[in-house]
């Protein structure tokens, strides 16, 4: 149990975006760390940086090859490159620091094999929620611990842009724009307003929480939100957020989505406003809740920082609970949802399994009620006019929402209602 | 770089109250953890216990000479048998982990020492915040960062009444009774009302953020809050929490106080109500907040299981602040306070270097004001019939209060005012 010397890090960086421009910032502000850049690898070497020329080479194989490295961190924006380079990364007996999610998402049952049959390191805490020690928590705080359900905002730029709707009232395109003028989306937000980019972090979170990998949640994003749907979730005392839930089902499966969903404005979710993450994580004995900086330079650096200080006391992910079973994501769960539309003929209205009020305006016309996932699974609702809204608490097994199924239906807006 | 072998854990434990029968427990439900419990002593050999009796002992040394237990927990109540229990597990060369704060918050230095000296890890997750994993993120997530500032609610019991207080009109006295009722607060609540439990807590924090150790904060509790403070409070929009709090001022030490202190209503920490504890950690580039349950057998128990993990791959706390120069307190500077009281013999209003706003009326009186961190250590303010509370945002170097010292002083209730 004697404590051991620290190891010295030899890093090959990829990548010199924000991030990776923020991580050699702060390793040069640390000369005492045990951790030093010795190459940088970028696409364009015509581009002036603010570090010294010679550490640059546009050629992969001067990182990947140099048997002085010994870790690889891997920050480019290109998730096939990010692919390659972490797989060529192990084969070449490096470890590897990574903060692409979209590679992760696509790729992890394969890299996680990979790792462990070079027995070398792959830490990626940057990958979700930047700001946020996520995964780590999940590793160790509740390694051994069943949890019941984790949900949570996990994109800045939908966040941001729902905020704004929120509170200025603005239209999506608006309100797109205004976070792309901050910084706070990207030029192509598609991934992020899409609600990939979400669910690849729901993705990654679901193989630490429960071990379920090779499956990827149901998720919808937030371009088709519109005004109306705001103004209705106001008039409740509510707000829409785009979040990313998973929660454990009485067999033991693992019901996970990324969809917009009414907030109540009481609630810590709901005070996460801008390009600010938070996740709750619920265990078998007590819930964390946990907010911080989703993206950016400095929270993905700090979060590349802390697992390099990791990989210096030899720490891996133990993907515990994926070597003990693990579990599967669910595809028989039911939702309460609202479908926000403008033309019925965008609404498979006899999905629904029980409807409990449809509301019609001239501006645009919902629907909320009860809908098994498989009929979700079909996409019809992903269609150009139509959004759709998870009500808080509103995913279940079929049991629990019986007492409703067996009610009479709540009233509705009987001037307004279809029927 | 390659994978190890992680470590097999034998535990001597110490304590079998809520937090070691929830290790006990939940060590049982994982039997393939690598983490076994060989031998628990206990004070009271008398007592029916929910496991094997021969597992128990009351002879510390059968579980500190034992040569195969590789591990001590410490999880007794009693301060000087814990701190007697790490000393010689350490010299006797097994790793330590402990919830004992106020042992830690005591000896620290010493501890510290003690643990390199002899080689061997001491970890502490649980001693502070229970189900918050703040320690390990200061040491790993900001263990280059210097940080800004760090506050929170870091004891239940207080945050327990005072939430009784604020949203039910009770008297600290029959808050405390019901805290005692409900489990929240201990049967001789000394420690945790009078501060020193809270203060305790930061003293262990400030280590790890700063590299401080050898120096306790300012601390008072909140058994003198009056009723009227609390309505003081709910008529501004606030409400008055224990709030541990530490902040690098311009000259690089860090002022820290555990004090009673209004909080905006739309405040994250205002959301915390009852037994549970939050952290907002300000870094040079990011903020965290976290919140969890900061007390009780199981999130302790959790705490712990958390550091018996990492104890398995090695993990040993860098206390990387300390060993690079580390900072002090500071005994300069300015608080901005509202002392509340019945009688002005207990004031010495001479000691404010300006006063806002001085009402009295029959029941209570109240002056706010600007007061020197100096003429608070004299402690004539933790008199029997006064309280201190602390404006939010109300902790400064003199500097940033002196265009407030000269600009003219607020309006104050003219019927009431005493000057």
């Amino acid at each position: 149990m004697i404590l051991q010397q620290k190891k010295e890090l030899i890093i090959g960086l990829f990548g010199f975006g924000t991030a990776g421009s923020s991580l050699y910032e702060a390793l040069t502000n640390i000369p005492e760390s045990g951790i030093s850049i010795k190459r940088i690898c970028i696409r364009d070497g015509a581009k002036v940086r603010h570090a010294h020329a010679s550490l640059f080479t546009t050629n992969r194989n001067e990182l990947l090859q140099d048997p002085e490295i010994n870790v690889i961190v891997e920050l480019t924006s290109d998730p096939l490159a990010a692919y390659e380079i972490i797989c060529t990364a192990l084969d070449n007996g490096k470890a590897v620091v990574t903060a692409g999610k979209k590679t992760l998402a696509d790729h992890l049952p394969e890299l996680i094999e990979r790792a462990q049959a070079t027995g070398l390191p792959l830490l990626y805490e940057a990958a979700c929620c930047a700001g946020i020690p996520i995964i780590r928590n999940l590793e160790e705080y509740y390694a051994n611990d069943s949890l019941k359900s984790l949900h949570g905002i996990v994109n800045g730029s939908t966040n941001y842009i729902l905020s704004q709707m929120t509170a200025n009232g603005l239209t999506f395109a608006d309100a797109l724009q205004q976070a792309q003028v901050a910084g706070f989306a990207e030029e192509d937000p598609t991934l992020d307003i899409g609600g990939e980019d979400a669910a690849n972090k729901l993705t990654i979170l679901l193989a630490h929480a429960w071990g379920i990998t090779g499956q990827k949640p149901l998720y919808c994003g937030i371009d088709k939100i519109h005004p109306a749907d705001a103004k209705l979730a106001a008039d409740r005392g509510q707000c829409i957020k785009l979040v990313a839930r998973a929660q454990r089902l009485p067999d033991g499966k693992i019901a996970a989505f990324v969809l917009p969903q009414f907030i109540n404005k009481q609630g810590k979710i709901a005070g996460i406003h801008n390009e600010y993450n938070a996740i709750e994580v619920a265990g078998s004995l007590d819930t964390q809740f946990f907010s911080g900086r989703g993206a950016g330079g400095n929270p993905t650096a700090s979060a590349v920082l802390s697992d390099l200080q990791a990989l210096r006391y030899n720490y891996y992910y133990d993907y515990y609970k994926l070597h003990h079973g693990g579990t599967l994501l669910s595809g028989d769960f039911y939702l309460k949802v609202c479908i926000s539309y403008r033309s019925l003929l965008h609404v498979r209205h006899e999905d629904f399994v029980r409807i409990d009020e449809w509301i019609s305006t001239e501006n645009r016309c919902h629907i909320s009620g009860i809908i098994h996932s498989s009929a979700l699974a079909g996409n019809w609702w992903k269609s150009g006019v139509t959004s759709l809204i998870v009500y808080e608490d509103g995913l279940a097994p079929l049991l629990e929402f019986e007492p409703l199924l067996n009610a009479t239906p709540s009233k509705t807006d009987a001037t307004h209602a279809h029927q």
